[in-house]
């Protein structure tokens, strides 16, 4: 019997940690692959990673609008009672058999309540890490909803093991996103034209020369700061003189904080090599990093990726303080001082070997291997299973 | 200044596990609470727990319908949903400094998500048991979404710490219904008269003579079998011609199939001694109890309160399968012949003694005091911190 | 091409309305027939009316729970805003060219909304009438969200083309119920048992003898009144010492009412000749009410389908108040002397002729043809054409 | 006795169509002014309303935040079913005795079911209009909804009492958004600095010298049109080099169309004479229209407004089609050769005369007098009285 597997993605960066985990589904025999899109992976304002799943050659089988706009933790809370009503619909008229929900955003534990609740097998990609924020309550909570653990890294899973899960059922299979990174390791050059491909606003950047990646994030909860912090790296890259390719940020609490700093950038000076882009495929996005001298933000980008294609990056504040790091990463705080501090630091670095701590570039085809191997007609009722 | 303690009540069973902590909370003088009702207490059918809260002299400070009819697994996961936009709002409205949610019912998850996205400090009373079913799930997703955690049991809190939360943040507590066991474990006999107060249906018992209480749940990952699981129950009780008080069952999927049964029951054979009551006061509930020759059933309440007050208790099937018990405890499966093999056993078993395993009737009282003098001002980021 | 006519049912009588005019639609080659069924026709408190859609051989295209519970003026908004949000993703997915709405059900506004908002052309049947209550501006207010309209009276067509609608999109075409009723107009005696068939509560009761049909509707915007009514209604019936059959209320606020009023009746006095049934489909209830001596109560079936088949009709109070009426009615107000003295009246009359007021028994047809026949392509976007 | 007057603004043009109101109501001393902000009126992309409602010195007693990001037909019935589900809440709390909604969008018929569904005495300001589109069937469902109706002119009370409501409860009064219109009516130039007070994008203008202004709004059913539509008035306008202030438009499905319009053309050609403006004081507003040569679009202020103000106003497109005008208005297509030939035959026509079409300047006062006066005790059960 064909297997009915259903992923649910819910944002831009939860597509890259899945991508070639679907690829790998749909060449299975045993397998159908069921997607559904939701939350801000449906909208314009965040890049809608909708077109490009398509683009990609995915079939979706299934949209659901579930963002209450707003931008507030109130937002973020209905937000997530809306998806929980919206999916539920999903799953009952999709009837999958199992469902997969990926990493810690706050609308994902709706794919777990709604997906426990109807008594569908639930399965978890990047669980078990160790990161701060609320984002750690709804990844462990997410954990505990779930049948099944896909872990990038061997301390996840055995966090995910100690929290009381069977360790039959907790797998360490590397990210996904590793896997794109590693598709693109060997580049010597860009793949694609940026400037024809993709619609940013700005000053372009000579692509040809030195140049610096910024990724930001509002960080959960400090919302009220989104503004200041982006202000403040803006401010500080504008002073170093570098070309910097400054990627939007993901729906959340305080992103129209973030995007109002930049837009008050841009109307104060038009003359700083400082180019925006909402959206880019993650390949594209890889070649771009793997190019760059450094990444600078707050993504786990940073510390994922950036490790596995060797290339240094600047972390600041604490949006990542508690993830497991390689060598590449220089961390900072929110002061301008310290961000130059690490700027110039950087600078010295060379180019570090690629880490295997986050996957070594298969992670997509061990992922769709378990689910085709793996009976999931039987849920483990008891989830507190503690191995002193 | 004053505290701001906002405690969500969401079914019948639940009220009797914060009851006495509301007292101790309203007693203080540094705690003003907030009383939210929602989902089935405020259901007639589900016996209206509401109107018992305030004739016990509280305020209901907020109600929010949020039961989305159908009583299947889909309605169950809509209601969750429903129930995190409306307690949104109210918890917005009401700006409490904590919230607490109690046990593990599938609308507790509202109560957690709300406050953890709103940033208010959450408290869950009774985590970290270990009993099978959704409801585990749910229970442990709860435990990681909490910043404080009140156990019943030693065992509980020490599965509560093993998941990972910070030992400094976990109370032994015992449970709140036991100090409500504890307030009638002297009478030698019923304070009331249950046919004055008490509209039931069937056929009224003597109360003088022997006479066992039926407390029967739908469980909520077999709820198909709920009609047919009470339907057994209910004949097995008839042949033994035994006088039978007979509980109805709390919202949940499948009471619609318990309900059934009964009125199917009761159309044919009017003449046996079984008498049904929809909802009672907890406290003439335990003084039933405790004048009874045996619980049986599948609620906790013959585990937990049974064991205090030194009653025998028949529990029937999975759904208390892992919650730890003393020794007034006889467990059997959905059958007629172990069920009766069960009843044969018990008759000849003595009252036990009293056992604190579930609490010593103090909790109520440490539960407001540890609220009143802990700090809640900073919530723990990180919520995975494992002590090896 | 095949037009696409999607059908939403959201209580029982709303399927008696449209009944004749689904097969009609099924047995066109022109039209595909899609069934939505929601609300209270789905749950089984309120007769489950779609075990009987089955049964009758249609096929269920979806299910909508929409239901919240609670009873209340605010539990009926809500339920409102549920249903918008649900029928939305269903229309989205199943795509009508078409979506017919019946009469005046609070829930009916959310199908007229989901429908105007989708673009898609919403067809209303029974628009027009006039009869107080709210349910007269939720039906006036249909009517100007409608494109299409089927009316059952000359009278009701006229008030709907004086409401400003196009001429052209007015048609009389009877009510469907009436069709059933014509379908056993001609017969002598029942063609089923009813105890066999109908699983009922109360004394059972003589059909071969004279007997009364009573059928009471908590009125909506008196639903603290509709214990009160309920018990009034049974005392007088009661006092009588006429056989009786009672039919149970719809989901309504009040409802709740209504039955602790038949709850507390059958508790104090099981001897008198009064049965109690849930749900009975449509064909069998109109086969009752012809043999019986009258129908009494505050439903719309005493007027409609009564006028047609001659039964004479005792209607209290202000429910159907301005409904167009045939001689075969009674009205009488809310008080024992007032019914009683009705009832002495009633018992004097004699059985009518037949009335087409409502319809000459062939309405399904006429629907089914016009839809078929119409294009729907192009919408009216004016709304208010008035001919004087 | 006071009177609670909850009013619900859901969207920009609301508030100027309700502002001199809410002042008369407020100052009056026989009722209490509740306002309820909801929809687009809370959001930064909308030009959040909230804050100016603020700043000119009322309170908002409640915020409900309802939009449904997605901007589809499919979002707009989904927001107004969450509309419904919190508006019901807030009348809840509040227990306004009158609830007022203002003309027509998609939103505002969430106010009118949950005021009528709770029972509370609902006034429509604007209804009875002919406009055609969507709006229009949801301005004539809310009049069908409404105990009181405040008309802006003599046609459009007419057509509410040929729809059925009574004579007695309607009432001409003009539109409040007149009184902002006469109150700068006679100043000679502007009285803010619009560089200074407002932060808009594009090229600034010297408004010292001829200038239009340009009001885009998309058109409900031909959302997918928006962009195109932008464009061409873009692209036209640009050929003229006149200076213009463009206003952006509202939520609702399509507005996403015109905002990518405008982002196209700026990234193309940043030379034209063209500033963009995402709200203002509605008094600065018209200000500016009054100070403007023309204004051109499809915004009902250049029928309304410019008719009393005596300004030029070009209306392209069926957005006004049916709308009452005065001799200042020139209709022409969405083609740039049509929208060509108006500017050129607008700029050899006068100023026009004061018309009282629509209002005389005191709509607010009277409005406030006779929400003072009337006693909304009884609602009126019957809608449908046809004076003949």
């Amino acid at each position: 019997m064909i297997k009915k597997v259903c992923v649910v993605i819910t944002a831009r960066p939860s597509y890259s940690r899945v991508k070639t985990a679907l690829s790998a589904i749909l060449e299975s025999t045993g397998m159908e692959l069921q997607i559904v899109v939701t939350a801000s992976a449906l909208l314009d304002r965040y890049g809608n990673v909708s077109k490009e799943i398509e683009s990609d050659g995915f079939t979706i089988t299934s949209r659901v609008y579930s963002v209450l706009e707003g931008e507030s933790p109130s937002a973020m809370a209905k937000t997530t009672g809306i998806a929980i009503i919206e999916l539920t619909s999903v799953f009952e008229r999709l009837k999958p058999d199992i469902v997969v929900t990926i990493a810690d955003r706050y609308e994902t534990i709706a794919t777990a309540i709604s997906a426990t609740y109807l008594g569908i097998p639930l399965v978890h990609l990047q669980g078990g890490e160790v990161t701060g924020s609320i984002d750690e309550r709804v990844r462990h909570a997410i954990t505990k909803l779930s049948d099944y653990h896909f872990a990038c890294t061997q301390n996840a899973a055995e966090n995910i093991i100690k929290m009381g899960e069977h360790p039959s059922r907790v797998f360490v299979t590397g990210c996904p996103s590793i896997d794109i990174a590693n598709q693109i390791a060997d580049y010597a050059d860009l793949s694609f034209d940026l400037y024809k491909n993709y619609h940013g606003v700005g000053n372009p950047i000579d692509l040809s020369q030195e140049f610096v990646v910024s990724l930001l994030h509002p960080v959960t909860n400090e919302f009220m700061d989104a503004e200041r912090q982006a202000t403040i790296l803006l401010e500080t890259l504008n002073l170093t003189g570098k070309q910097v390719i400054w990627f939007w940020p993901n729906v959340d609490a305080g992103s129209d904080g973030t995007s109002r700093a930049i837009r008050c950038f841009r109307e104060k000076d038009h003359s700083s090599p400082l180019y925006f882009i909402k959206n880019i495929n993650p390949k594209h996005f890889l070649e771009l990093i793997k190019k760059s001298s450094f990444l600078i933000g707050n993504s786990s980008v940073g510390i994922r990726e950036c490790s596995f294609l060797g290339v240094p990056s600047i972390n600041i504040g604490s949006r990542q303080q508690h993830r497991e790091r390689g060598s590449n990463v220089i961390d900072c705080d929110w002061t301008e001082d310290s961000i130059s501090r690490a700027i110039s630091n950087i600078g010295k670095r060379e180019y570090k070997e690629k880490s295997f701590l986050y996957g070594d570039g298969y992670a997509g085809e061990k992922i769709a291997h378990i689910l085709n191997e793996s009976n999931f007609g039987s849920l483990l009722t008891q989830k507190c299973l503690f191995i002193n």
